[in-house]
């Protein structure tokens, strides 16, 4: 087998087998196969795609690269969820201990983010002492002991992923559709996901501008998950304004902990009832979409979703108390308010440049030495189609230093756009896409 | 200026500006731009291809990229020629001379070849002494005094068309035409030439197998020739069938010396006659192509094209009788004739199989440290559309072990068809493309 060959191949749009997808995979991660061919590679996969079959072999040789997650002594069939990344974008801090109150088991691995706010576990450390570094005994153990833990990722998970994706970033091979499914996919595998939840963002503050974009990528991975036995659901949701109210890390921590309260944002409540909803009926909890909606709502109005939110902080060395006293979480020390200045009805929230303003603030992270404030950012007061008044608060700025304020306030000039008439509305869940 | 943006902007159709494509070949020299993001970059090449504008600036900065050739010290016009290869190609060793002695000055780098039987200076090694290592100014002052030079390619020309070239080749990109276009005609413009002949060949025994891609091919470098300044004419000529008879280095050389006497195979003193002309009109001395083949009929009728090469022999250390006496070239020890097992017509004679036969008894190399055997090769006897009867020679085989004439007689297998009818003729020359 030579890699030219395969190359050649693909490029003339044949189709790899499984033989060769392996040595490719491992002769990329062993280094035998130099990066000057995977790129190459990559470059006529842009071109010419990949079947189900290949991108589904692909897969499973990337998980398959390193370390493995061994979840197996868990009951029950464990489901991941996984987000291609927004702004605002809280929803695993509600969806992790909301389902895992319903009983998923959840045994998580996060990243910690780049771009515009924190990753999860960026914004968990806004508990005073919550621990993101927990050997595979503890974390195992605590979802047995309370059926949930969300931690960082650690160990040697997907090599191959992650040298491949080091590469495409700088041969302008990334927006490859079956090397980004693929690679999503890989690392849920690896992490011991049964079957996985995929939220698909799409608008101007997500990777995917493009309602066709994002269900070319949904459909690959739904694809992948067909093929490797893992089931799974994409649902397509919007990410033209941000989600909920809230940006950055404790002020999204808040919000999640209002949202599980049954007190959220509406956006917000109504996505994680859309994912939660399909992880408890693949999880096999409940027989229907429905069923499982009434039994998560339940589990906010009564305080259970809360409570098991409380349970993971303290587990994860934190103290509980902070979950229900939210004037415990760090705050900022300057506090602005944008004003509208003139009537009318919001027609848009760039969520990019919100998403600009908060990295200003020091929410988020350009590079991953980078270190972030866990206390400033944003929070709106009016979304999309809301009517509002010339002098009314449309967005509060929390930061640590007045010149970054100053240039926040510069990266948000024109976020806001006003209108005399409402628009039509725009839907928060675009699509929902299982095989 | 980033490479990673060049290559996106490659990927998604767009045009490199002329100092995207100095920074590209300058970074790609100097190591600052690795191979991988090259070879990404000449994969989006092969799916998007090049403007005749970038086609003809990498060109220019290739052919910029190491030392270049001033002939400016001789007079006249600077007309180069090349083959792209094919079996039994002795076109340059006839026609270098035949030139020459109609005036055209002749400084001539000439590789040594791979594949089928060896390069231009390989043959020229058998003539006994012949040095094809000279110093620039001994070759320089060669052409003054006799007007010819053909030398061994030395010093440091083109080494981004090089480097480029090897990555190429293990990265299945070598098939994408602006990028075998512009590295020929670096290399051309690298060694001094004012104009270019091109003799792109087509068929079972070259690269380029159909005459689209041959057309494609020819079309790229004229224009590129437009671009940068470089009259360029290219034939397109047949490699369905070796070129005349002989194969194998000190044969073809008796076969070069037939024919500038005018005594050659009918193929191969038609395509000599066609180049050599339009490089007479090329060079200014002849004002259209029936003059320039009237001229060089002449030369060859009259001796003094035979008379010129051994003049060349001669003044780069040969001995001049070797060209007047043919039998003191290498003679092989084993001759082995094959022949006809049916009456008919000769319907095709493989010139790929006809190829590999001769490297198999030692005439070509395929990598560039193995040594070549100068005596070894194949006479055909028949060629395309005569008539043969069974028992009649079809071509000889000279060799120098038995071990490698089993093995020559059996890559050669099938390679003479023979049929009852006789087929419609397939033209030498498919077509001449000038700007």
């Amino acid at each position: 087998m030579r890699m030219v060959d395969m190359i050649a191949k693909k490029r003339d749009g044949g189709e790899l087998t499984t033989e060769e997808i392996q040595f490719l995979v491992t002769g990329y991660t062993d280094g035998s196969i130099p990066d000057y061919q995977m790129s190459a590679l990559a470059m006529a996969v842009f071109f010419r795609g990949m079947t189900a079959r290949e991108t589904g072999d692909l897969t499973l040789a990337m998980a398959g690269s390193g370390e493995q997650l061994d979840l197996s002594s868990l009951q029950g069939i464990k489901v991941d969820k996984h987000s291609t990344g927004g702004v605002g974008d809280k929803t695993t801090l509600v969806v992790a201990p909301l389902v895992a109150a319903a009983g998923i088991p959840v045994a998580k691995m996060s990243g910690r983010g780049l771009g515009y706010s924190g990753g999860t576990i960026d914004k968990l450390e806004s508990f005073a002492g919550f621990e993101v570094e927990r050997t595979r005994e503890q974390f195992l153990q605590q979802v047995r002991d309370i059926g949930v833990s969300v931690i960082g990722q650690s160990g040697n998970l997907t090599p191959a992923d992650k040298k491949l994706y080091a590469l495409r970033d700088v041969t302008a091979t990334v927006e490859a559709v079956p090397l980004i499914a693929s690679s999503i996919m890989s690392k849920k595998i690896a992490a011991g996901a049964d079957a996985i939840l995929l939220d698909v963002k799409v608008g101007k503050g997500a990777f995917m501008k493009s309602i066709e974009e994002a269900e070319t990528l949904a459909n690959a991975m739904v694809a992948i998950g067909s093929q490797v036995g893992r089931k799974t659901v994409a649902v397509i949701s919007d990410m033209n304004q941000p989600l909920g109210f809230a940006v950055g890390n404790a002020l999204e921590v808040k919000e999640a902990v209002e949202t599980l309260a049954g007190k959220g944002p509406r956006d917000l409540t109504e996505l994680v009832l859309a994912i939660g909803s399909r992880m408890l009926v693949m999880g096999g909890l409940v027989t229907n979409v429905e069923e499982g909606r009434k039994k998560l709502e339940d589990l906010m109005a009564s305080g259970k979703a809360v409570d098991k939110l409380a349970e993971m902080v303290e587990a994860q060395g934190g103290n509980k108390q902070d979950v229900y006293d939210l004037s415990r979480l760090p705050q900022a020390k300057l506090i602005h308010t944008v004003t509208a200045e003139q009537d009318g009805y919001i027609s848009e929230i760039d969520a990019e440049a919100i998403g600009h303003a908060s990295v200003v603030l020091g929410a988020g992270r350009l590079t991953k030495e980078m270190p972030i404030d866990l206390a400033v950012g944003l929070v709106l007061h009016k979304k999309r189609g809301d009517q509002v008044k010339a002098g009314e608060v449309l967005v509060t700025i929390h930061a640590n230093e007045d010149r970054l304020l100053q240039s926040a306030l510069k990266e948000m000039e024109g976020a806001f756009q006003i209108s005399t008439a409402i628009d039509g509305d725009q839907p928060l869940i675009y699509k929902i896409i299982e095989a």
